[in-house]
Order: structure tokens, then C-alpha cells, then sequence
């Protein structure tokens, strides 16, 4: 039995209740965005007889089909009031764009209460309010009012998100369209008047197009139903939370943010490791380490991490980042170094890390991870793509040497104006994901490695 | 009387020994870069009679005018012989690029100590070996043997760098570059056989081009003379630490690096709070920070910080990161947020963050500084270009606002797709930096205050 988000993801039917041509408002953005998906859409304004190119209703009850989704975009005061003609016309799942609810004050919390007193007697679900909704890749639904030329959009993929805040979502969503890394799904449930982080969890468990599962979360609708949803889906697939709201200044932010209590952090810290899921500790580290569960390949590693680099300094930083994740850097066995001491120039330095310098060539890399890799249990590779001896191609030597070997490896290049988006594409597309700091690079790979170990029956 | 390191940052005349046209070879990028030098430069190699437009010389001894500054880019068997000529010519002062010393094994480390033994008897300093040397850009003398092409250059400034790691200096400079921060000066000394930390902490200190200093170290050289120059310099300037090779991983990382002993970190970590610098923990918190100080004109804050967002879930984090580096997040005063309740919709969060949401628009960001900026002690200002209802010119808004209120303020504005450098450029010219997530946009303030609060007199 596919979950109660089944039918918000795969509508054959949406209206969109509030649709409008004005530049400005969410529902002109959502139509516009409508345009992608694989169904019917009957945009609902009595002001309107065409929009866009679209015949336009002047109610919800002129629409001339059975709908199976409706999403509001009207002013929160009348919401309200929109329900009785939904509930009239038979609609069952609706996503509420509209803010000005709980998160806004005294009034908007007697709205969303009458709300959700409706929801309940006319058996619908809802996603919001105060919400996006939903992002399909594989249908192109999107309820998302941010247009594509102020928000792009990842190509298809194996990520899903979960996101309590919207901002954040569609901030993951365009990290992940810059750096090529795929989507699947994405939902942003806001208020979260009905449909909660654990029926979201519980719908990835087992929707076969995701892969790995990307959290944000400022609290939790039910603590109890929580774990029990992430401790099943972790058996499955990976799981990346980011529980913001920690402190008492973010408790309060989240508060007036989407209308919620944001708990105490160490129960939620004890609960997301319990639950197998790993922790990231902020955006940066969120995005960092839903990259590397999207595309890594190679699951349980042991602690032995190698680093090849052509500049010092960045490997130091690496390495320091290194212990304090746990991972050890032994020296490359002495038959594997007298083998690179005759293949290299003498200046090169043959410990852990293997610094080619400024002068390594493309070829150097694959020499160092050629030999030294297999020895290891997975690597960090740095490159200054500024040194005068590297070139583009140096991506798809690193990127050969990793796959021979079956090896997890993060890349760190640096300076950006020195390599193009198919180089790294190269190191993408074999499950490489490639960070602008060696911290982060080291960070993103000990995620996966809490992970990886985890899911892998002893 | 200027510091010894004046006649390496100013020399009329400039030798250039392992001058070349190879296009792999040090000595190419550095001749090409020591076209933007206002003053004379002499190519020397044996086997060219001109160079890119220059007469070249094939020996020291042949280059006719006196010589203030040698750069040695030569392989590392040739440059003990290369002493002996540059003695004759009386050369006093020698950068020197070339790498193969002590960092590269026994061999390298004799050679090291034949060089040391040299440079004191004959009266010479020397910068390096295993180093870029210097970059200044008062005269465009630019020793670095990378080219513009792959490492752009920042325009001139007030941030000053001094490095252990020429990798690290080269894309912390390449970081400034991108985010428009002017640099002053930069010295990447590397294996420091002779000129040292202290002595460019003493140089920047008296440097009157110089107004704010980014120092990444491994080790010191003297403990008690970097520790004396560091509290000297710190009376004058602000000064950000970054020290790499903090534990075991990375302090083997250094010694086979930089050929120097990391030390325990604990005692420098004592040593740069005593001495009134500010410590960055890693390369990303060292580009924000030194971002911060390079640009910033507002001195000592309290802790009482305002937030100002269109996008709730990163004020959250942002809240999260200020709880955790001392700030406090009071709501404005009643009177102020009643008037801005008299302003705004309904739906816009008047707390602390304020939330002006997804529709907040361009005048709305300016509306709440002015408002509210003046009761506190900075701000964060935290702008989704991705909103429909903000545009470029939001940057104007906000940077005036600011500047009215005259306090510190850093911006975190996300999604690049939707704004332009021009945009970012109102914001830097005012003395606001701006950063890619809020916890960093938090975390560099943060640094700031910390020097800031220092550098005022009680």
C-alpha cells in the first residue's frame, strides 16, 4: 500500500486555487512552474477567463473533472472559506501555500485552528500551511512558488528532501543544481498543520526513486512516531538530518518561524543517532554530506585515509580535519613509496600526505592513487587547479584511479576559474563528489563513512 | 628605521636567475608576472640572449646595474653554486623559489643546511627556500610563480597575508579576488630558512599600506619573538591566525611539508589569544574572517544582535550559530514594532529574527533596519535572492540602512544565480562583507567583535 503522500506526488488532476497572471504573487510562479507537469492543471480565479494559455475557472466547482490535488494560494483570510467548496467538489489532498497562520501572531493561529478543525471532519490531508508543497522530478510537478529563473532546479536523481523551512529547501535544491547533483523528490510541509516529518520518511522508505534522504528539521510533530519512521528508513537507505533551533536563540527563531516548539537538543541529537540517521551540523555540512550520500558508490569504510595533494598547506588542513574525525593517515607501505620515489622526481614527498607539489603533472595523480590507493580505504584528493603543470584533464585521471581501485574518495579543487563544469562532471558522474575546502571535503567523507558502516551487516 | 623585509617589498632593481620561456617552468610565470613591476627587471639564463621582450644576461655577473633583490628559480643542486656568484655581484637580499630542501628528505636537508651556512657568512637575507616569495601590490612586484590566467590577483587594499604555504596563499589571495576584498602585500616564506614570522608581523605592523593582517602558520620559528611581534602588531592592526597542523595527522602533515615541527597546539592556541589576535579554525573561517577585517569600519559591539530575513529557516541557523558564539537576539522595543506592525502585512514575523518573508520586498529590508538597527549592537542580514518580490537593487537598500545606523553588519545572500557583482559591490563598498551561509556570515562577525572589543580603549 503506497503511503498518503502517494497522492499528493502522483496527482493525474491539480487545480491551483488562487492562480493569477500579477508578476509578484506565489501564484503566478506556481502556474508557470505547472507547465512541466505530466497531468491536468485547471488554474481556479474568478478574475480571469484564460491564463497563460490555460482555460481558467471562475470556481473550483466549475472545474470540469474529478480533482486530486488542489493547491491554495489565496490570502490566508480566506482559506478558510475555500474548504467548504473543495470539500463540495470532492477534493481529498490539498497543499496551503498561503502564510499568515500560527507562525504570524494571535490571529493567524485562531485561522489555522478553524482550519484544522476542517480538515479533520471533512477527511482531507494537507500539506502547509505556510508551505511549497511538493517537487517531483519524475512527473515535473511542481507547487514550488519560486520560478525557475530565480531558483533553478537539479536534474533527476536519486536525492530526496524533507524540509521543515522552505528557504532552505529551495537553497539544497539550487546547491544541488550548481554542483549536477540529481533530485528526486522534495516536500516542505511549513506549518505542518497535518502531514509530518514521519509521514515523509515513512513514503521514501519505500518510494523506489529515492535513493538517500536529506532532513531538515526544526522539531518533530511526535518524538515517538519520529524514530520509529527514521530507524526504518535507515535500514534502507541514507538518512542526512539537520536539526536547527538548537539553542535557546534558534528555539525562539523557530518558534516564529513555523509555529512550533523546538525541544530540547540533546533528545534530538540522542534520537537522530539512535535512529542510525547521521547528523549534519549546519547548511554548509547539510549540503556537503547529501551530495556525498547521492552519489558515493563504495559503502563500509575502515579509518586508513589517504591524501594526494600538489599543495601543501591545503593537505595540512586536511589532515588536521582527518584526526579529528578519527580517520589515521599511515605511510603507504615501503614497496608502494620505492616504487613512486622511481616514477617521481625527488622533491616530490612520499609520506601521507603524497605531495606532488606545484610541479605534479595530470599523471602524477594517477601514478599516486594508482599504487598507494588499494593500500588505503578510501582518499582525499585535493588539486590546485592555479599550479601551471595541471590541466582539465587531470579530473579524469582521478576519476579512473578511483574506480580501478573500488575506493570512496572526496576531491577538494580549488580555484574555480581553473576548471570547467565537465571536468567535474567526470568526478561526478563515477561518484566522486568534489568540496571548495579540504575541512569540507574530510567532513563529508566521515559522514558517509558513519553511514556506510552502519548499513553494511556484520 | 623600515624593517629588513622593506628591501624585499621595495627594490628598484630585480634579478630574475632561471629566467625562462618553458611554459611548465617557474621561471616563465614569474618573468611574465614581473612585467606588472614598476621597476627594472633582468632575466638571467645562459641560454637565451632576450626572454618575452627582455634582454636576458647569462650570468649575474654579467647584469649591468646593481641588483637589490635576487629571485633564485632554479633547480635545487644549482642554488648553492648560484650563492657564490650572487655574493660577488653583492646581492644582499635572495628569494628563493625552488624546492627540494629540507621538506624532501636527507638529501634536500643537507643542501638546506649548506645554503643556511652560506646565506650568514655572506651577509645575505633570504626569503625561502621552497617559497612564492613576495607580493606587493603598491608596486606590482610579484615574485609568485603562478600565472594571472590560473590565480587572479585581488585589486588593492588594506589586508595584508602572510603564509607558511604558498598554496594557501595563493587561493586565499584568489578568494579575495572573487569576492572583490583589496590585498596590500602578501609573503609566503615557506621553508623559512632565514626571514620569519615575526619578522613579517614586525614589517606589517610599521607597513602604513597595510591595515589588517591574515596569517596562516604551521609553527613558529621563535615562540617568544613571534608572541612579542604578535602583541605588537595586534596594538595596531587586527591580526587573524589560522595555525594548521593542530594534531598528530596534521603535524606530520606539516613536517613533511614545510620541513618545521608543528608544536603542541594547545600552546599556540594560548599564545595568539594572549597576543590579541583572533583565531580562524580552518581555510574557510580564515577567507570569512580576514574578509570581515579587510573591509569592516564599525569597532566594538555588544552582544545584542538583530536578524533580518526573507527566509525563515536560515534565520534559524543563523540564531543557532549566534547562541553558540555569545550573542543575544532581544526583540526590538514595543514602539518599534508597532510602528513596523503599522508598515507591514499581517504575516510578516516582527520578533527577533524579523521575518519579512517570501513576499517581503526591496523597501521592506530598508523599513526594518531603520527602524530597528539603532537599538542594537549589529546586525545579520540574510537576503534569498529566489524570492519573486526582491530584486538587485535590495543590495542599495540594505547597505544604506547600515550605513545610516553606522554598526557592523555582514549579509548572507544566497542563490548567485539572482545577483550581479555590481549588486554585491554597493554592499562591500560600505563596509559590509557578504557570505554564502549564515553561519558563516555569524561566525565572521563574531571573529570581528572579538578583535574589535579588544582594540578599543576601556
Amino acid at each position: 500500500m503506497p503511503g498518503i503522500l502517494d497522492e499528493f506526488f502522483y496527482p493525474s488532476t491539480v487545480a491551483l486555487i488562487g492562480a493569477t497572471d500579477k508578476q509578484t504573487k506565489p501564484g503566478r510562479a506556481i502556474l508557470e512552474n505547472l507547465a512541466h507537469f505530466n497531468g491536468a492543471v485547471y488554474p481556479v480565479n474568478p478574475k480571469h477567463g484564460t491564463l497563460l494559455g490555460h482555460r481558467c475557472y471562475a470556481s473550483i466547482a466549475e472545474v470540469p473533472a474529478e480533482i486530486d490535488l488542489a493547491i491554495v494560494a489565496l490570502p490566508a483570510t480566506l482559506v478558510e472559506h475555500e474548504l467548504d467548496a473543495l470539500r463540495a467538489k470532492g477534493v481529498r489532498r490539498l497543499i496551503i501555500i498561503s502564510s499568515g497562520f500560527s507562525e504570524a501572531g494571535v490571529a493567524g493561529a485562531g485561522m489555522q485552528g478553524r482550519i484544522a478543525g476542517k480538515i479533520k471532519e471533512y477527511g482531507m490531508r494537507l500539506i502547509g500551511p505556510n508551505a511549497l508543497g511538493v517537487y517531483n522530478t519524475d512527473n515535473g510537478l511542481d507547487s514550488f512558488f519560486v520560478s525557475r529563473e530565480r531558483v533553478s532546479r537539479p536534474v533527476a536523481g536519486r536525492l530526496s528532501i524533507i524540509s521543515q523551512s522552505g528557504a532552505i529547501t529551495v537553497i539544497l535544491m539550487e546547491a544541488l543544481a550548481r554542483d549536477g547533483i540529481g533530485l528526486a523528490k522534495a516536500v516542505n510541509y511549513g506549518n505542518r498543520l497535518d502531514v509530518d516529518d514521519a509521514d515523509c520518511l515513512d513514503y521514501f522508505a519505500d518510494d523506489p526513486r529515492t535513493g538517500a534522504v536529506a532532513m531538515y528539521m526544526e522539531s518533530v510533530a511526535d518524538g515517538k512516531r519520529f524514530l520509529h519512521a527514521a530507524k526504518n528508513i535507515t535500514v534502507k537507505k541514507p538518512l542526512v538530518v539537520w536539526k536547527a533551533g538548537k539553542f535557546e536563540t534558534g528555539a525562539a527563531a523557530v518558534a516564529s518561524h513555523t509555529a512550533t516548539l523546538a525541544g530540547r537538543y540533546g533528545l534530538y541529537q540522542a534520537a537522530i543517532r539512535q535512529s542510525g540517521a547521521v547528523e549534519a551540523y549546519g547548511f554548509d555540512h547539510l549540503v556537503d554530506t547529501a551530495k556525498a550520500v547521492a552519489i558515493m558508490n563504495y559503502p563500509c569504510m575502515g579509518s586508513r585515509l589517504l591524501i594526494v595533494t600538489n599543495g601543501g598547506g591545503m593537505a595540512v588542513a586536511a589532515a588536521d580535519q582527518a584526526g579529528m574525525e578519527g580517520f589515521t593517515l599511515p605511510h603507504a607501505p615501503e614497496s608502494v613509496r620505492e616504487k613512486l620515489g622511481q616514477a617521481f622526481p625527488t622533491y616530490f614527498v612520499l609520506n601521507n600526505p603524497i605531495d606532488i607539489t606545484g610541479s605534479g603533472k595530470d599523471e602524477d595523480y594517477y601514478t599516486a592513487l594508482k599504487e598507494a590507493l588499494p593500500h588505503y580505504d578510501a582518499a582525499i584528493v585535493i588539486v590546485l587547479m592555479g599550479a601551471t603543470s595541471v590541466t582539465e584533464s587531470v579530473t579524469e585521471l582521478i576519476a579512473r584511479a578511483c574506480h580501478e581501485a573500488k575506493k570512496p574518495v572526496a576531491c577538494c579543487i580549488l580555484q574555480g576559474l581553473g576548471y570547467t563544469r565537465e571536468a567535474m562532471n567526470v568526478l561526478l558522474k563515477l561518484g566522486i563528489p568534489v568540496y571548495p575546502s579540504p575541512e569540507r571535503a574530510v567532513r563529508a567523507l566521515s559522514a558517509l563513512r558513519k553511514i556506510a558502516c552502519r548499513n553494511v551487516k556484520k
